[in-house]
């Protein structure tokens, strides 16, 4: 959120495992990301991003030609569909069809090494809402692989590879990085049915 | 469609329970509806919704404020979360676990009720994106209780009773309406495990 002049009040972690009360009351779905601004909530990723772009000044994160908008959205779709529910699946080498989970996982991601391929990010020259909306994730991916021996072999996703590499450049993302032991700790916690969603926070 | 000057080369039923595999090829997600306008292709709900209204002239459908339009988004992914997904199973009597998929229909359809409270269509004074997207499943409501006895209650959903009243006096509604026999004849071929995408469109 370093692009947009965007003065967070509190971030409140929410954990997606057990949710609490509280977050049905605002949310009735209950899913992150959800944000409250002037009295109002708003949720859902993709009604979030353009929210944010529209009501905050900065840069615009969101393209304003229509196809290529609609391309952002639909690759937010396959990611929350394909990818996301299962990252953390994959962590677990014991988790029942495993095999067809990161089958899945990784078409998602063919679609995304397919889009990158013009261009350095997703928003084109420079980093858009759907790569700061998904970078968090790919942070996260060293975590996959010290748990339970998965990655994304740079071979197969070369130029998710390099997109990995340039966001990993950017300032505003280094400022938030968090390291592979505060990610593991997250995971550790969730594995044992209580999942922390401050860990490494309090560091 | 009838509001946008939106000339439609062709539309292709899909049938959603068997899907075929060219719709796999256009669409990762195989989700209902998928555009295909110049070439290329658009899917995801809000996502179509948003192209059509920014590439066809005629009437806007969503709103430009940023938190209206925002509210147009929420209410759309809370009827794809709780509402679409159960619909027909409400049909079937014997559905394992139907209570609690009623009260999740139920429950999306309180905030539609809350929403549509202080206006005659979730648009406006007119009717909005939300009002068209939603409305074919309204006006399939009353196969369920054909079927299965179950209604939306107006003691219940005053406003929602209201705003259906309206829809179905607009002209452009009226045009494309189906009748219950029709939607009927579908459930019925859905039930014996072979959808009809095209049921009661060859009269």
């Amino acid at each position: 959120m370093s692009e947009k002049a965007f003065k967070t009040g509190e971030t409140v972690n929410v954990c997606t495992v057990n949710k609490p009360e509280w977050f049905f009351s605002i949310n009735p779905l209950a899913k992150v990301p959800t944000l409250q601004h002037d009295g109002k909530v708003v949720y859902e990723s993709l009604v979030c991003n353009e929210y944010v772009d529209r009501v905050f000044p900065g840069r615009k994160l969101l393209p304003e030609e229509p196809l290529e908008k609609a391309r952002i959205g639909m690759l937010q779709a396959i990611w929350d569909a394909k990818i996301s529910p299962n990252f953390y699946k994959i962590a677990d080498k014991d988790q029942e069809g495993r095999d067809d989970i990161i089958k899945v996982f990784k078409e998602g991601m063919s679609f995304l090494e397919k889009e990158v391929a013009a261009k350095t990010f997703f928003g084109g020259e420079e980093p858009g809402f759907l790569d700061y909306s998904l970078w968090p994730w790919f942070e996260r991916l060293s975590v996959l692989e010290v748990a339970s021996g998965f990655k994304l072999e740079e071979a197969q996703f070369p130029k998710l590879s390099a997109w990995q590499a340039a966001m990993r450049d950017r300032p505003e993302v280094k400022m938030h990085a968090k390291d592979t032991p505060t990610h593991l700790q997250y995971l550790m916690s969730r594995k044992q049915g209580n999942p922390d969603p401050d860990a490494g926070l309090q560091a």
